[in-house]
């Protein structure tokens, strides 16, 4: 750790990119050196914060030379260009998921990524929360035996703006992307996918055609089943829960509650409230341990960081999953 | 409650017939009057414990004149013409699930129950567990709003003999029949079905074509999406639960543990053993609950007992579920 | 088990009495021979539901030579004499507790039954609790190591009625009874007591000088401690737990709960209702036990019924408590 | 919140003193200007990493005029001089406990204290606990009715040195004060106290004639009766329980699990590791809000900081445990 800290270059100051400026200057490993957003007003209430040169053209934010590393929060239709400055720019990048809506684009760029040897990754930051990465880390080292099935639940506590749902590319692109890279965490080898979505409550899918509840079953060419179930709202609360089941017994990730106080009464024993609000304080350490992951990446440390093969795998699987819920189908997918 | 007790003929004195007859005994509206089996000798053994005249034959059973209601626990080939045979005697039949391993037969008998007026009710013992039937009292009711996504587990201690898996029409049509069953319980609507087999531990269902693990998706007219998840074997004991999700909330039905004891150490917090132990013991109220509903039903009171329409419903569903996870497609069924 | 079932003899048919009338009648090493009650009606309707000869007069059921055993269901008062009869007519006797009010009458009566032989066992059905009875085994089978603090917690659901509370010995004597012999279930050598009581909403027992909560502190010559917490209500239902903290851990009972259902809505996770209703539901397998446990020490094979020494003791460590919360001392106490 | 952060002179580095040092570098409203340790490489490490001016010696840390307020991390017997110097010179003070281990110093410190008019908090961190002060607030509001039983468990994961032992001034003044402000911050109005004290484990405790495992028991004016369970050691780890218990009901606040994840086999079903480490971990937040809400008692703004007086009353309760332990008499007390 003698190493000076990594000069990061944030581009994107939306609700997640002020998630990583609050990372990157907590990290005695990184320092926030430019910020930039089209819209200015964002990057410089994030200086003020956590430091760092303001720009609203990502141009003058790559020409500084004095960045030695990219993080990409700005809006998905964006990603492709900003990796591809910054890989022929020899800057390592974290990109914020998806990399892109349309899978040709994606690997358009692949061999480009692969050539360049600069680190690339992809901010999939369920893989760096503790007790999803602890439950991995335990089926690993065969604490279940086998793994056979692994469910993954995953709701948000209510539904996106419809504007939002818009331009999305669709609750499996959108939402259901995170659960694909955690079914491939544990089962990297999937073949096979079905998936079933109605729209039963939310105005704004119904008007862009797209689903607000859905359920993806994916076959791994090792015979592992997963389950995801998916839902737009919650009244429960940010419904995030993992049951992987094996050979010798089953490791559970509960939700997060938010208070150790119970109350029994004549009526019912209760906890309350029931779980943890919405994903930056459900996620909030998850976010820093990703941060500093990529960090050991660029440094050329082992890192469990994830790579571009790994996001784009996670769009082919979307991808899958939206024909199979369209057509009625099963959709065999290659993912090599 | 002045009325005198049903007299019962039992036919099939094997695992599940043995505790037929201790809940006919034990129903002071029922008595055991008959009991029939090809091996005599079950048919005493049963008979001396909770009573009846025996027989190896049917024939005797249902000319005696002396038998109110029929309860059918005879291997499941042999239900069709029994069912049939009690129909024709206007004798009410209880008979345990499958209906038949054959939907062409169902179909063929369908006609005849109907035109009879005969009560015909089906063993889909779990509608009477007291947790499955109050959590669904408790969706009925509203508690959690309009329902959207059910998730049932349902995995066995342990796979089948070989030779069982042999004749038992396979995993769909053996195992998940309950669980389609209570799937209609909450959802009757079912209109789509997609699933996924996989054969990864028990050489008995790889011998014989079988899956030993299973994913089943079921879309309902209304939309409610239904999982289910089947597993022929779990370390952690017998695993049944249900969580119902709806706009308001979640209705969960745990596990039946077995100890109020916990044992908190260095290394851990335990409770064990982990589950309640197999069906017989599960389930035990649910069967007896089961008969005193069948009871109301011979009676002409108000009874929720499975219909015939019922159990075929179930065995329309396992075929669409054995074809979709054979032939690698989206079924749709029609269960009117 | 070729033996013929024990005749018994059962005097008193309130609650409690029909509760073991029960028990009798379902264990199949046992039978009801004759039923007393001086209240002749409740022996008749016991005696119509389980068999038995009626009586009004226990010399009648004494002088019989058709009983086995006696089983001692009456009024606290009438415990003695009952006890000293059975005694004299070297019949077996299981009593319920307490043995009497007054320690100078069971004093008195020691001697007598010590040199008898006659098999005399007292009412502690607790002990027989699967999951009390288990914690012990586990605490003596050294799962916490040395055993340091025990905690019981024992709240009934409700104050009984002002009539009760006259008789009633007080709430040491009449409810905390069972707590010091669970106390000494597991912690047999008790040497000082201190208690504090305190009414704050009975109007039952401040009418007759009882307190209606009071936590007991017992210290063992090995130097463990043991606190009982008890009210005369719980609003969450009948509340019974008990903690053993050893040097390597802690063995925890939980309440009963009644339902595997739970809901979790916008407001909190609630199971409901709380806990198992009131002692003949929460203990009916303990007294079918306690039941066996005597039938066992009657036919001199190895038993775990409770002594009338610790009957004794019980009563020894009530009044010390009654003491210690009266005049706000500490006292000693020798249970040899 | 647009004044000035306020100026801290930290006089103590140990342990408890650099978690102050933290906080109060976190704090926005305040700051670290002095820090002051007889062993000054202890102050020079604070220093460095959260700013001020280093010196050995208090004196020059009271003169330099530029302290707002003196937090107090000293030794215990250097306290009441150092509250007192800082009162003289009408600077806040914020004290770790307890105030000292003689009454009669506090006693004597005391109307001094009440004429200055300076703000003197304690540092009784656990009621900024969120869990201790929800359940505290929802007792408050009435959520069980009437507090009736007041049930606290504190147990240390393993006993501290016996050279600490040695100065310590016994389990009850060391250990149990935290228990016994938490017990007055549900019920000040202590009148009696009961306490058993044994030493079973800790040879440490033996050396010095101290107790390693105790339990006290305290009754209020208004007849709650609060139990404080303690130990020196606890295998599971660091037990920090509240248990309040009303007439309609109660409230429990459960020890903090660290982690999500629960494992299911076929033996049991375990959470690992069983609870929170140790007391900087578990009250972390608590240390942050007790900071906070001491500045707010600074700048006059309502604030819950516990008082002098509050540290006098848990003194006087320790000293009659101590008192009632060993003599094993039952202590009348009077905290006006």
């Amino acid at each position: 750790m003698t190493e000076r800290p990594l000069r990061f270059g944030l581009i994107g100051t939306g609700r997640i990119g002020r998630v990583h400026a609050a990372s990157i200057a907590a990290d005695p490993d990184s320092t926030l050196a430019w910020v930039c957003d089209p819209i200015v007003e964002g990057a410089h209430a994030v200086a003020e914060r956590y430091g760092g040169t303001v720009t609203d053209r990502a141009d003058e934010l790559f020409a500084s030379g004095e960045v030695d590393a990219v993080l990409v929060a700005s809006p998905t239709p964006t990603h492709v260009e900003l990796i591809e400055r910054a890989v022929d720019g020899g800057i390592p990048v974290l990109c914020e998921k998806p990399i892109d809506l349309d899978i040709a684009r994606v690997e358009a760029l692949r061999p480009k990524i692969a050539a360049s040897g600069v680190p690339v990754a992809f901010g999939f930051n369920r893989r760096f929360d503790p007790a999803f990465a602890s439950a991995r880390a335990r089926v690993a080292a065969g604490e279940i035996g086998d793994l056979e099935q692994l469910a993954i639940i995953s709701r948000d506590p209510a539904p996106p703006p419809a504007a939002y749902i818009a331009v999305s590319g669709g609750i499996f692109r959108d939402m259901t992307i995170h659960d694909f890279d955690m079914a491939r965490f544990f089962v990297p080898d999937i073949v096979e996918v079905s998936a079933i979505g109605t729209t039963t409550f939310d105005a704004g899918a119904r008007e862009h055609g797209d689903f607000d509840t859905a359920v993806t079953v994916l076959r791994a060419a090792s015979g592992v089943i997963v389950t995801i179930t998916n839902s737009r709202h919650s009244a429960v609360g940010y419904d995030q829960r993992i049951e992987a089941f094996g050979v010798d017994g089953m490791l559970q990730v509960a939700n997060a509650g938010t208070s150790l106080v119970s109350l029994s009464t004549a009526r019912a024993v209760e906890a309350k409230p029931p779980y943890e609000e919405f994903f930056l304080e459900r996620y909030a350490s998850a976010y820093a341990a990703e941060l500093h992951e990529f960090i050991r990446l660029v440094r050329g440390e082992p890192s469990t960081s994830p790579t571009f093969d790994d996001g784009r795998a996670a769009l082919i699987l979307a991808d899958a999953a939206q024909r199979a819920a369209t057509e009625h189908i099963v959709v065999q997918v290659d993912l090599a």
